[in-house]
């Protein structure tokens, strides 16, 4: 494994060093990995040169993404999985999103220690990152982080978010794929349905499937999956047993993203899916972009000048809108 | 009390109807004032109207934003404090802001029987609005329902929130004074701190004054406030103790508003504040705006187009964010 996680010591020499950073990362170099990454995540602003260098290797790795309720093994499993992909050859990405306080803007969750089993493995890189307050707990620079783990030769990238609601319909916009782990006894079932995972879920995985309960549990998933409304072609959600800690399973779990992926494909949906995320990748940058112009009147007169008229009321916050955006236009 | 939470029936017949709705609710008439709130909450097309038609009235009103955690006597105090109100002349509007799911989008809350005090009086106003999931629980509608109430000529409008984190440094920003509302052992006072509530109290309220603990808690919120650093001129927060159920203590209260607001226009706070409050709301304004229309690139050929280029590797997001940004622009 390759620890990315290091932040490589130094400033980035801006604009000069990005094209010789993307080259020492298509050759490996897990530290330009890194860099990248970090660059990525904290919104330097070489981002723009950063992304555009990466732009030729979009869509290389199928991106698969992984959520669960805390406790339900997704890092037991996340591990096996790695080590199961990589007997079959691949190149292997891990982004772990930690979910993060939005008072301190610290990762609550960092124990990444059964990847140590990793550690020696130049075939795989891990790096945690931060939500950051980011709603739904998928930080706004997974994208571009997913695309410099595409640019190093991953051939799949996991993106691991603990589910929490909103956190699994933002990683399913993001993956190709998408597994849901449960667990027996965790009313998970229910609480699937409620989130509105039952929509979002490609591949269910009942882990710790030695437990009791896990046959009712995949009862119920089977259950709900039935009722689905699906049209003909239309992916019907696996559901695979697990014992993760045991590394069983793991094999039926890889067979049914091959077997999504190979659905994707034959129905264009990959390239639906993919076109869609960048869609919505581009919508939110350039709204990003947006906020800091209009931002950045704050230090200017003239929305000072629109306030003050708003606050004395000679004119209404519409019409003052209005006339900032006209502004800002010209 | 002119219960304006009943939605009245018919679609407003758009643009002609704005201009005698607002006539009507400088007249007094509670059901157009709750229709002009209902027009704002539901960000009716005439909404821009109904602003332009109110704009005249900013600034009428003095604003109290009043929070503190979930059983702590926020609405009993609020009930007391508009009594006191009423007796001294003032025509009284409260806004309680409700905190809703984020899934039904429905108040949870919305136990308004303490307030059938007021139900014969017709110089109070009082609105539920639905936080609906705006982040902090502050309506985006509040502003703009603040200013209905001061066209129907309130003197001081009550806003109500739930106090979690967020909700009140928003409550703040809105607010002309802000009242705290604390409890003997609940632990608020570290809360507080945490949650850096001490930077936006103007006045705190150690409501059930008479339970143990209450000196406790007084001694702590002092003893913060010893702590801050505070230039000359500056307003130190006043600690006052009530006990709301049983009407004690709310006069105090209401010399304590009464004592800010003098504080506010004496030092041009007052100004400064609403002025604030007015840039933050055109920012809002603006920013929606672009959003829609960002929004509605969607339906069109311009960002499929890009993100399918996107997509394949022959142009990175952020150059086609420029590039939607210039296509929106001409």
């Amino acid at each position: 494994m390759s620890d990315v996680n290091s932040r490589a010591s130094g400033p980035v020499r801006r604009s000069r060093d990005v094209p010789l950073l993307v080259e020492r990362a298509r050759a490996g170099d897990p530290r330009a990995v890194a860099r990248l990454i970090t660059l990525v995540e904290s919104g330097d602003e070489v981002l723009p040169q950063v992304a555009a260098a990466l732009a030729p290797y979009a869509g290389q790795a199928q991106v698969v993404g992984l959520t669960g309720s805390p406790g339900v093994g997704k890092s037991t499993t996340t591990n096996e999985l790695v080590r199961a992909l990589r007997a079959r050859g691949h190149r292997v990405g891990v982004l772990a999103i930690d979910p993060s306080s939005p008072f301190t803007g610290g990762a609550i969750l960092g124990d990444r220690v059964r990847m140590q089993d990793h550690a020696t493995d130049p075939g795989v890189y891990i790096r945690s990152m931060s939500s950051r307050g980011h709603l739904g707990g998928l930080s706004a620079a997974t994208p571009q982080a997913v695309r410099v783990l595409e640019g190093a030769g991953c051939d799949v990238v996991l993106v691991e978010t603990v589910g929490v609601g909103q956190a699994e319909v933002e990683v399913a916009s993001l993956a190709d794929t998408t597994l849901v782990l449960l667990a027996p006894g965790m009313g998970d079932a229910i609480q699937a349905v409620k989130a509105g995972i039952l929509e979002i879920a490609d591949v269910f995985v009942v882990n710790k499937a030695d437990r009791d309960g896990a046959d009712a549990t995949v009862r119920d998933i089977q259950g709900m999956i039935a009722l689905g409304e699906r049209g003909p072609g239309e992916w019907r959600p696996q559901v695979v047993r697990a014992i993760a800690a045991r590394a069983e399973g793991i094999d039926d779990i890889a067979a049914a993203i091959d077997k999504h992926r190979d659905w994707l494909e034959r129905h264009g949906e990959l390239r639906r899916r993919r076109e869609a995320r960048a869609a919505a990748e581009i919508e939110a940058i350039a709204l990003g972009a947006l906020r800091a112009r209009i931002g950045s009147l704050r230090d200017g007169t003239q929305l000072p000048t629109l306030a003050a008229k708003v606050a004395e009321g000679a004119i209404d916050p519409y019409a003052a809108a209005d006339d900032l955006l006209t502004q800002l236009a010209t």
